[in-house]
C-alpha cells in the first residue's frame, strides 16, 4: 500500500504530525477525494516503515480535526465534506498565472466561498438538460461517432461554426476550422507552431493568464505591450518588432480579459496595417465576442484581415460551459498542415460524439435561445457590480465599465492589493489578483472582479465588504510603490 | 465567400479544372463534408477573381463526376455519399507514421474498404448503449461536473483506476494518476516534460507510430533499439546510453504494438536493473495489458519498478472505444508538478462529466462484463487470422503469434511490401505498411495486420486475397534489398 508521503526523521516535528499534515494537504487539494478508503493502521505503518502507534496517532489527529472517519469493521475513509479552512489556506498559497489556474479547482470546491475570481458562466445557468438531451438524441448514431475522427473536428460542427463566425463578421469554410479542447488548446498549438523556446511573443499588459502560462511553460519570452483606452500601444509594438523579432502578437480586441474594454475601430485598422508591413501574425482571442451586454459588439479583427495574418480563436466555454472543453479556431491555409501535425501529436482528435451534440445544440437553435436567456442576466449582474462599485469604493480607486464579457478591472489607489486579497479570502471572498495577468511587476494594485457567477442582489454586500477591506488596508503603509512598467488603468 | 483554393494562371491546366480538382480533394478528405452548401456560381467567381463561365464549368464537371448536386432555388451542395475511388487515391498518397494517422479518417469513412489497418476495437462491439446509459444517469448531478475540473481528472475515476492498475500489479494512489485525452496525450506531456528539441530518446524497432509522430513533431531524435524474441536488445540500449544520453526509453512490454509479442520476465528484470544503473526513465505503454487472449498477461513492468523510474501509461481506447478520448498515466511523484503545468498549458483539464460516466462504467462492473463479452470474440478472430496465414501464405513469409492485443506483424520474403500495399488498396483491402512503425529504413518488407475489426469467418477470404497479391508481386524483381538496420522478424 504505497502512500506517497515523505517522512523526514531529522525534523523536529513528530513523525505522526508529518504524516497527518501531508494527508490533510492531499485531502484539501482534492488528491484524496471524499470517500477514499485509507490504508489500515497496520498497512500504513508497514508501508511507511513506522511503528503502529505512530500511524495510529496520525489517524487520531486527522479524526480529531474532522478530516477522516473510522468505522470498526469498515475501515478509515476521507470524510465527505472537505475542510473549508484548509482549502482557503491552500488557495492563498498559489500566486501568479499558474496559481490562478491551480486555484480553479479549490475555489470551485469550496462550500461557502463567494467567488469573483473566474470569468466563467454561472454553473446554475448552464443548459445541462438541453446538452444531455442532444447527447441522448445521438444514441442511435453514436456507434459511428465512437472511433477516431478528424483532428479538425466533426464536419457537422465545423459547418455550424461557420454560422457563428459569420455573426462575428468572419467568413470561413469548414476546412479552415479546427475544433479544439477549449480555446487554450488552440493557443497551445499555435504557440508550438509559431514559436520555439527563447523566441519572443508580444502580449497586452494585462492579458489572459492562460496564455501567460502557456508561454512560460514552453520557455517563450513574453514581451509586454501597454494599453490605452483605444487598445494596445502600436508604437510599443513597433519598437518590439525592431528589437525582439516577436513571432506573434496575442490580443483580445473585443471585451478584453481582464479589463472588459474594446479596441476601437481605428486602432484595429492601424494594428492590421502595422502587422501587414511587418508580416506579424496576430492571434485574436474572441472568446467574449458573442457576450455583448449593450449594443452589438464590433466585428472581429479577423473580419478586417486582408493578408491572412489573423488566427481567430473562440470557444463554447463562455457561451455554454467550460465543462465541454470545446473551443475552435480559424487559421490561414498556410498554417493548417503544421497545426494538424501538432494536434495529432497532442491528442489525435477530440471526442466526436460530444462535438456532434454541440453541433446539434447550435444548429437546432438552442445556443441562440440560451444566449437570449442568459445575456440579460449577465447584464443585470454587470450593472449591479458597477453600481455597487460607484456606491462603496473609496476615492482614488478606478475601474473599467465593460460593454461585454464577464469581468471588471479595478485599480486601487495604493499598492496594497495582496493585503486586500488575503483579507478578503479570510472573509470568504475570492477574486483574482492583478499579477496573474501581468508578466512583469505591474505594481501591487490591480484586481479582476468577475460578475458572472453571483446573483445581482448580492453585489452590494460583496462589494461593500471589499470596500471595507480596502479602506482598512489603506490605513497601513503601502506594501510597495514602484511598478516597473505601466499597466492599463481606467481613467474613470 | 473566401474559398481556400489556389489558382495558378501560369499552369497549362484550365482554371475550371484546377478549381474542380481542389474541391474534389477537399470533399474526398472530408474537409467539405457531405451536405455542405457551396457558394453560388456568382459568389465563387467573385471570390476567386474568375469569370462566371469558369466557375460554372468547374461546378458542371463536379456535378458530372457525382461530387455535388445543384437544385434550382436551393443551391449547390456536396452529395451525401463520398467517392470511394477518390478516398482510395487519397489513402494511398499518405505514407509513414503521420500518413497512417492521417489515413485513420478516410479508411474509417470508406464505405466498402475492408480494413486490417488499425488496432482498434470493432465499432460494432462498442458498448454504446451502456456508455449513454451512464451519461444519462449523470443528468441530475451534471451541473456540478460542468465547470473546469482538476487537470488530474475526476477523483472518482482516479479511484476506479487504482483498481484497474492493481489488476496489472501496479499499486498507485489516486493522487499519482492523471486522466488524459487518450494515451497519446500522456506520451505528449511526458515527452515535453523530459526532452527538448535535439535530445535523443530510445524506442523499440518497430514501435507505436503515434509515439514516432510525437518525437518528430517536437524535434526529438529517436534512436532505434532492435528487438529479439525476448524483448528489446539491452546491449544496444547500453551503447545508446553511452553515445547519445537519451532522455527516456519508450517500450510496450505486454502485447507489443505492432508485433503482439511479450517481453520475458527476465528481460524485464534486466531492463529495470540497467535503467536503475543509468537512472534512465522508462515509459511503459500498457495499452493492451488487459487485452490478453490466452493465459493472463504478466504484470506490468511498473510492478517491478523499485526506483520510481517507470511512467505507466494506458487507455480506454482499446478497452472500450477510442471515441471517448480517455487515457491515464501513473508517474513518479517527482514528475507530477511539471506534468500538471504542461497539462494546464495543453488544455487545462478534460471533460469531467465524461470522466465520471467512465468511472461509473468501471465501478458498476460494466467494463468487466464488456471484456468478458469481447475478449472471446477477439480470440476467435486472432485464431482465424493465424489459421488463414498458415493456410495461404507462400513459403518464406513469417509472422508473430500474439497472445493478446489486436495485431500481427508479418515479414515478407522479398522487399516488395509497398507494391503489395498498393495492389491491396486497389482491391479494397487496407493494412498498415511496416514503415509507419520504423524510424529508419527497415526494408520494404513488413506489414501490420489487425484482426479486431473483421468477422472471424472473413479472414480466410481476406488473407487469401493478400497471399495472392504477394504471390503476384513476387514474380517481379525486388523493389530494394538493403535495409539499413535490423527490424524484428518473427522466426516462425
Amino acid at each position: 500500500m504505497p502512500f506517497s508521503l515523505q517522512i523526514n526523521r531529522e525534523s523536529a516535528r513528530p513523525v505522526y504530525q508529518q504524516i497527518a499534515a501531508q494527508i490533510k494537504d492531499q485531502i484539501s487539494v482534492g488528491k484524496l477525494p471524499p470517500g477514499t478508503r485509507l490504508p489500515s493502521v497496520r498497512q500504513l505503518a508497514e508501508s511507511l516503515g513506522v511503528n503502529r502507534l505512530t500511524a495510529h496517532n496520525a489517524y487520531m489527529e486527522l479524526q480529531a480535526d474532522g478530516w477522516i472517519e473510522s468505522t470498526v469493521g469498515r475501515g478509515t475513509f476521507v470524510i465527505e465534506q472537505a475542510q473549508p479552512l484548509a482549502l482557503l489556506t491552500d488557495i492563498s498559497m498559489h500566486n501568479g498565472s499558474e496559481g490562478a489556474l491551480i486555484n480553479l479547482e479549490p475555489i470551485r470546491q469550496h462550500p461557502t466561498l463567494r467567488s469573483l475570481a473566474y470569468a466563467n458562466p454561472d454553473p446554475s445557468l448552464v443548459p445541462t438538460d438541453d446538452i444531455f438531451g442532444m447527447l441522448a438524441g445521438l444514441r442511435r448514431e453514436a456507434a459511428a461517432l465512437m472511433g477516431y475522427h478528424s483532428p479538425q473536428g466533426d464536419p457537422g460542427l465545423r459547418v455550424a461554426l461557420t454560422d457563428l463566425l459569420r455573426e462575428r463578421g468572419v467568413e470561413a469554410m469548414p476546412d479552415e476550422l479546427m475544433v479544439t479542447a477549449g480555446a487554450i488548446q488552440a493557443m497551445s498549438l499555435i504557440t508550438l507552431a509559431l514559436a520555439r523556446p527563447g523566441d519572443a511573443v508580444l502580449i497586452e499588459q494585462p492579458t489572459y493568464l492562460g496564455l501567460i502560462h502557456i508561454l512560460r511553460t514552453y520557455g517563450i519570452r513574453p514581451i509586454p505591450i501597454p494599453m490605452d483606452d483605444d487598445g494596445p500601444d502600436l508604437a510599443a509594438i513597433e519598437r518590439a518588432l525592431r528589437a525582439d523579432q516577436p513571432r506573434f502578437f496575442y490580443t483580445i480586441p473585443t471585451f478584453h480579459n481582464p479589463t472588459g474594454t474594446l479596441m476601437t475601430h481605428s486602432r484595429r485598422v492601424d494594428l492590421l496595417s502595422l502587422a501587414a508591413r511587418w508580416r506579424l501574425p496576430i492571434i485574436e482571442d474572441d472568446i467574449y465576442g458573442l457576450l455583448s451586454l449593450d449594443e452589438p459588439a464590433p466585428p472581429a479583427l479577423k473580419s478586417l484581415d486582408e493578408h491572412d495574418l489573423v488566427i481567430y480563436i473562440s470557444s463554447f466555454s463562455k457561451l455554454i460551459t467550460p465543462g465541454l472543453r470545446m473551443g475552435y479556431m480559424a487559421a490561414p491555409p498556410g498554417m493548417q498542415r503544421r497545426l494538424l501535425s501538432l494536434r495529432r501529436a497532442a491528442d489525435l482528435c477530440g471526442p466526436a460524439f460530444l462535438q456532434r451534440a454541440v453541433a446539434d445544440f447550435v444548429t437546432q437553435g438552442y445556443l441562440k435561445a440560451h444566449l437570449r436567456r442568459v445575456l440579460p442576466i449577465y447584464r443585470l449582474r454587470r450593472d449591479a457590480m458597477l453600481l455597487a462599485l460607484d456606491r462603496h469604493m473609496p476615492p482614488g480607486i478606478t475601474w473599467t465599465r465593460p460593454g461585454g464579457g464577464l469581468s471588471v478591472w479595478v485599480t486601487l489607489a495604493r499598492d496594497n492589493m495582496m493585503a486586500v486579497y488575503h483579507a478578503a479570502l479570510a472573509r470568504g471572498l475570492a477574486f483574482t489578483p492583478g499579477e496573474a495577468f501581468l508578466i512583469e511587476d505591474g505594481g501591487n494594485r490591480h484586481m479582476r472582479l468577475c460578475f458572472g457567477a453571483q446573483d445581482s442582489e448580492d453585489f452590494d454586500t460583496i462589494i461593500g465588504l471589499l470596500a471595507d477591506l480596502i479602506h482598512a488596508q489603506d490605513t497601513y503603509p503601502d506594501d510597495r510603490v514602484t511598478p516597473s512598467l505601466p499597466v492599463y488603468t481606467p481613467m474613470v
